[in-house]
């Protein structure tokens, strides 16, 4: 059975809370074929503020987790035991530290096979930064570690509450963690072409169907006929011109706004956005706390809670697990869906 | 009793049929205290279409109006007969001379007190311009003849079906139809601080209570302190200063994403966009079918459909009305309390 590797994330954020929170129905679901990349005391603290019968077993390798079945959740020991010096929502460079090394370790387990996906617990970035490891975040580091530059962050949004599409909604954007003025130069017919067969690998890999694909304008009412800017017809039609040459099912340049409710209701199950706000808006207006955030172009497959540490909520036992268990269950289909097509 | 002016909208459009649809409601709640300003013809056109038992009866005068009871829809005619041969979902000029002939002579009767209020149904824009009257839309008809620099367009949305705020939730853009390359001369200190200010008169003028105001970033995570762009701190945060120091309520500036899960939720009940999708993303998803649309700024009050005129769907005898229902409702409540405040 194909393990998959959860990292802890940050020891001061919600992390531990958010996977030994999300244990039970993990494991109601798909058995046994968990194991965290982390510290096994760090996630002992997080079972006893929750108060849930489990224990947690060290491990020294993945074999040794076949072994581990009914209320006992298998931990590799990756990390330096400074890390249990950290305090709840506190930056702290023992912390990035311990994030850094347990997320290495957790690629090159699934560089080598040993694992078949990696879900990760949301990180400090601070706390990673004075740690000596300048990444604005896990995506840079997993592309970094892997050798990929043609990679994208993107957010899933499984199918139920409200969204109508059976495979639910991928949204992918081309410009993100950048300043408004600077969108403009990174929206290119490349740059625009990756995403839209980025995130058609993505749905295929996940349900073996090609998805319909809206594209979002940049400008409003699609630049109405050139009125209001004229990058539809210079960058985002002819990327979807390229993108049809190559068999892919992308409709034609629309609103963002109209996009995301035909999204919502059916229409489309991927969405290109051109930047952070047209994704993000819609997706926490649409549920976020059910949200999955997947890299995109990597060798390994990588899903991760759409939330951040959460320091205001960490260590408090009262956290939302629903992004860790849906972020678990997209890892696992991708991974079974992968193993049968390499069969 | 203040009388209540309907403009009929586009011949060729939905207007007809969202007025008659919507009349019993309006009637129900209000009383008769509507008066269409249009061609009588068209609005019976509309009433066997939908089937319903109304007479449609053509007025001198507003005076005329207050004599009418029962199942009667009172027509001011004040448009030409050629506005007769308009064909359902055509772009045509007599359908555009209509037009601006009924919302003149509704935005004249404004002016000189006859009516409390006009609410707009859809136009065509294409249709408007062909008949020589050059305007982006019904906004900037009201603001020339009213002569007014200092106004926008806002849409709000009521409370109910998940909205929080018992007020509703107004959003008004600091730039709208303009290409986004061009939106960053025009957030301004003194834009964005007009618009903080209109919107806090709006919400009075509705509420007789001062809103919670939030003002979204123009950048993703307001920037992230400046590694995303500054217009948070050059632009922004200047306008709520300046905004506070006249005694506005209005909160830090936030990432748009989170301001309109928290207006939702109820923590804002009016939010500054910066541009057009972030406030059209997030209204859409919140149910723009009962969304109004409001000019702000203007010596009478405007409130209008936030549809447009619908060609696929004029002329069926199938369209939404609980748009013009709430735009009605949201004009009777500005005018009602206007009336109140001036006594």
């Amino acid at each position: 059975m194909g393990m998959i590797g959860i990292t802890m994330g940050d020891a001061a954020g919600i992390g531990a809370e958010v996977i030994v929170g999300a244990w039970s129905a993990i494991v109601n679901e798909f058995g046994n074929c968990a194991v965290i990349f982390g510290h096994p005391e760090i996630l002992r603290r997080a079972v006893r503020l929750l108060g849930v019968g489990f224990e947690v077993v060290e491990v020294c390798g993945i074999d040794d987790c076949s072994v581990i079945s009914g209320n006992r959740i298998p931990c590799l020991c990756c990390v330096d035991d400074s890390v249990l010096q950290v305090l709840p929502a506190s930056v702290d460079k023992r912390a990035g530290e311990a994030v850094f090394r347990s997320i290495t370790v957790a690629i090159d387990a699934a560089l080598s096979g040993k694992i078949d996906a990696i879900v990760t617990a949301p990180i400090h970035k601070e706390s990673l930064n004075l740690a000596g490891y300048c990444y604005p975040g896990h995506t840079e580091i997993f592309a970094q570690r892997c050798g990929t530059n043609d990679f994208a962050m993107m957010l899933y949004l499984p199918a139920g509450n409200g969204i109508c599409s059976k495979d639910g909604i991928a949204v992918v954007h081309v410009t993100l963690h950048t300043a408004m003025r600077n969108i403009f130069d990174q929206i290119t017919v490349e740059s625009v072409f990756s995403r839209i067969r980025l995130v058609d690998n993505f749905m295929f890999g996940l349900t073996n169907r090609r998805p319909v694909i809206g594209v979002c304008s940049l400008n409003p009412h699609a630049g109405e006929n050139g009125l209001f800017g004229n990058e539809e017809a210079t960058v985002i039609c002819p990327a979807i011109k390229k993108a049809r040459e190559v068999g892919i099912n992308v409709c034609n340049v629309a609103p963002a706004d109209t996009i995301m409710i035909d999204a919502r209701d059916g229409k489309y199950n991927a969405v290109v956005a051109m930047f952070h706000d047209q994704g993000h808006i819609a997706l926490k207006l649409l549920g976020m706390h059910r949200a999955v955030n997947i890299t995109l172009g990597l060798p390994i497959i990588r899903t991760s809670v759409a939330h951040g540490t959460a320091f205001d909520k960490a260590w408090k036992g009262a956290v939302e697990t629903g992004s860790m268990l849906e972020a678990f269950r997209t890892a696992k289909r991708l991974a079974e869906n992968k193993t049968k097509r390499s069969q």
